[in-house]
């Protein structure tokens, strides 16, 4: 099973290399009868774009997207919705120098051990630049789950050492796009950009992580024992790129609590004489309990390492057992966590909606 | 997708109610003539057995496996490979008083809400006696895995806020199985088990994390893109009951760490100009780079949280509205994190069995 | 992905061997909230039973079947049905000399070439024994379909040479079960139990079709291109030990056919007016258009060989190239067809139920 | 699982409307290292294009596929290869009466019934144009299978009521390609054009059967129980448009012969010592045995119905109910049997394919 599609009900086929001809994806599943606004559609994938900041990589991708299928006067048929970008502002000079040789902490010589053969241009298949399928794939997820009044907000919440206001309450999600870092907290946006600034100038990169919030998600969702809630969403964050964790909820910090703090107690809502359903006090379940969602929201989050290239000479080898030194060179992002938020936003969208399709099957 | 099968080539399908007649599970896929011993398998169940120990729940499960099919004269014959556990020493009347009412930060209430009937006997189908059948499944991945020199070894690498010694040179993992609590770091042992005792007699609980290493992964295992081999294990463990999280090699640290400091510079080992292939001078990557293994130990931590229930009256609610009390009682760990070791690498072995399966459909 | 699970939403999971400890099933993603009525399954294993009449074989097959869970007071939970049936009256030394032969036009040869092993004993895996966990299965699928009123009856529609009357308008399916071959047509049974007396004196064996009816099923059910109704159904027929062929509606006639005397004219109910829907003229079309029921019924026919093994000695190889005949002993079917309409039965309602429920995923 | 992506090791993910932007595929799971011949593959799509023969659609299809990701100066690279080809000469106003009516026999009522949306122009997704890309990812699986020595051929075996030579000594498939019929026997080919010449003038179609021979499958491929090869190859041919039966060795007549007639006896090769492996001295096993190959050629036989469109005025209803009649107009093939020989072709070399890599993963 050649990871490349993913999702049960809806299922996304994703391809293209980096510097090939172009990228894009197969959505299958998707419903009838929403509508499509392709300008959303292109705006969340602008949200990706690198370029739009000083951390970001200086490669030009005005990635306009094609949709080719699924759509008909601005509806979704209910048939695949096939969608392409054509790779642009491609230098695969830049990459000819790691035909033979493997860059430190990237995926070059695990692709070539396992396929014995490469396209060492810009990583191919295990360039960052796959995400964008993810993020045009989950905008159309994001369309459908608006329909249900489910709605997604993730935002960073840490770079390098900066870390927010811990203070759950002072943070607003949604004030996320406010500043291209696609963080709520104004102080720490400061502090992060004066990071960034200093990693720059060392000629190094920086990790984060990046929080995500989804309301709006009906108690009663998720499927049980291996495909929970949770589960899916784990796999989901670290099938992205430089991903190296997940938590939600109290996450890895309920190793640390005793029963008694962590346990999150019923609350009876005034309507739910007419309409039966319980709320909690708390929310350190993330909104997930037994796999199932309990109608809370849902809280997770995921860090990412550091971006590999570094404007540093770093040592390596080639497949001949050459020790080359591999240059400081090439346009690449300081940081990825700050466009890393789109992904997330767009990978849980697409497991949500998937979620949803499966429990409305089985539902009375 | 009902949840209750996973895997991909190597896929098993499990069943069963904590207090039904029996649980159980179909393993497919597991390769032909692999000698079985039962011995083993029995004994890997007895690993996650409770009661052995002062921080286990009293009940007696005295689980016998019985394998229904698939192995003929001690030989795996290819076909599914079938087995089951009667349940015994079930307790239907200790859970009368929770048929109508939810217990906190238990599935009691999203299993209703999702399928409007439940088995409220001992959680029914959400109850971790479900992990019996992963133990049993993945002590037959275990065995396959053997005959390709591939071994897992999981730990408890902390309880509570007492951990082990962080420099991982002193730790030996295959030592877990000299104590109960399955910890290779006997300082820690002897303040897991006061920290232990304290909890006990305030009638609470205690949440923990467990570490992984699987060793003699061979280079080039595990699929890209969505099925990483971190995206996999990270589902497998997130579907574990209890656990809040997951991370691989530097994990979350990654994302305080700059690049310089996380990268993993190449090695030429002595015998690569017969049989190229590279070793990592650091294994911060965890064995995992792109998705696919890079021939190191993959390395990896999971959060657990501490158990739901706990001795103390905790208040909730019925489905009528009525505010009751739920009183201290029932036979139950304090801390389940030694006894998830088990499940951890009976996770972790279906996973990489099943990778190791894929690989091989595509490999030349 | 060794074929032993089936379905997308409604997944069985099969296990056993025919000379084994037990052969049994895993349900999984059935609805919760079903009544299941033990006797009416019990009743459908019997229906496929040998041993009940003068064609079939003499093993004797008291199969009761055991629930191991799922069903909790009488009503299913959502949770994975489990059931298994111990093998009785088996006699292995039956089968000795045949542990290193190959029987003619059975599996002996490729499960050898396959697994490198086998499990000689009544055919172990590949005997049709394993149908009896389809019909099993088949009438879950059935108590659930019949809470949506929909129904399946199929019938033998001839043996040998021997056919049943050709104007279907003078058959009625429902009255199949009045007789041990399952027919519906009292002439024709006269005269395919001359036919099997006078087979069974000459130690051969027979074959025969197997004609369904789905009834109640709505239109817009089933999926597009590749997943039509009629692949599902016809990959669940050809999946039955001795099947040869599939066809639907004017099947392999209407290759004969011109046009305007396949076609189906639309009709306009007297009812459509006020709930919009179509009914054909004729149903050549055997109810699916374009892979999508169009409401009437679905109608399909079903190929079954004469039985492999005949009363008849036959020449053979060992493994060591010694060439050998075969003796004409054991105990089997001169016919199996009559046997088969509950397996068809059974196999249709577990393809219906599964886009019954994957429909639902989708529908408004 | 909405059907527009099949396989299980192969997946193809297939898109497009009729009259839409484009139609196009992405295969994952393509072996790496596969040289890729680009001018074979533009050449099996020009076998299924219409507008080469009388009696074929006059609509223009200049298909030229473009290769969008997935190969590396000219080898696979393991990564999904997507495919397109540009939809040309649409009239979309030669579909505008039937936007609210229904065309009997097509998939109009079904679809509208099913997605409440549909796209009317050229039955939308519902088109045969579909097998388009069938037939380009199909000759991508050839270009594997050729690498294994395994080829398929494909031929016309009856058009309306004239079939061809049944003497199957006397056909040689690999002459299918002579004629624009795609038939190998050169006296039904001229009673196959005079009948269609008939059936033209009248304004009608013509239905057909079209066989398949597959060479050089080894033993021992496929899978057991519900994924037997013959059950994954029905699935396959009943998912073709107009495809109404299919089946394989003595097909639907070995319902009517006697065991002793229909059994394969054993035959020892000259070479068996060497390698063990046993031929068979007849084939009414069509090369599969218990779902397995026994290394016979895999023979098969599929049903296809006339052309649903004939040049004759038909009645329908629009969604309003009123009674109309549509013209007999539009451009349309009178038996598209001969283009259904490469789909045919393609759809067995993606199951065989498919086989092959799964056969692979377990195998030793």
């Amino acid at each position: 099973m050649p990871g490349n599609i993913t999702g049960r009900l809806l299922r996304l086929a994703s391809f293209g290399e980096s510097h090939g001809a172009a990228i894009g994806g197969v959505l299958d599943g998707f419903p009838a009868g929403i509508a499509i606004d392709l300008a959303f559609i292109q705006n969340e994938l602008d949200k990706r774009k690198p370029g739009t900041a000083s951390f970001s990589s200086a490669r030009q991708e005005n990635d306009q997207i094609e949709v080719l299928s699924g759509v008909f006067e601005g509806i979704s048929l209910g048939t695949p919705i096939a969608f392409i970008v054509r790779n642009q502002d491609t230098r695969p000079e830049d990459y000819h120098e790691i035909s033979k040789a493997f860059r430190p902490s990237h995926a070059d010589y695990t692709y070539s051990m396992k396929y014995g053969i490469r396209d060492y241009r810009g990583g191919g298949r295990s360039s960052a630049r796959e995400t964008l399928v993810r993020v045009a794939a989950g905008a159309f997820a994001k369309l459908f789950l608006s329909s249900k009044n489910i709605y997604i907000q993730a935002y960073t919440s840490s770079i390098g050492p900066v870390e927010i206001n811990q203070n759950r309450s002072e943070i607003r999600p949604e004030q996320a796009g406010l500043n291209a870092l696609r963080c709520p907290d104004p102080d720490a946006v400061v502090k992060m950009n004066a990071y960034l600034d200093e990693i720059r100038e060392l000629g190094d990169s920086a990790g984060g992580t990046v929080s995500c919030v989804i309301s709006g998600v009906p108690a009663g969702l998720g499927e049980p024992v291996y495909d929970k809630t949770e589960a899916l969403l784990a796999q989901a964050m670290l099938s992205i790129n430089a991903c190296m964790g997940f938590e939600f909820g109290t996450g890895f910090k309920a190793a640390t609590l005793r029963g008694s703090e962590n346990n999150d107690q019923w609350d009876w809502p005034e309507d739910a004489q007419e309409n039966f359903h319980l709320n909690t006090k708390t929310n350190n379940s993330g909104g997930i309990q037994g796999g199932i969602t309990n109608g809370q929201p849902i809280r997770f989050r995921v860090a990412f390492k550091p971006v590999a290239t570094i404007q540093q000479d770093q040592p390596s080898y080639t497949t001949e057992g050459e020790n080359i030194v591999l240059p400081a060179k090439g346009r690449h992002d300081v940081c990825i966590v700050p466009r890393a938020v789109a992904v997330v936003e767009a990978m849980a969208a697409l497991v949500i909606a998937d979620l949803f399709l499966q429990h409305k099957a089985l539902d009375k």
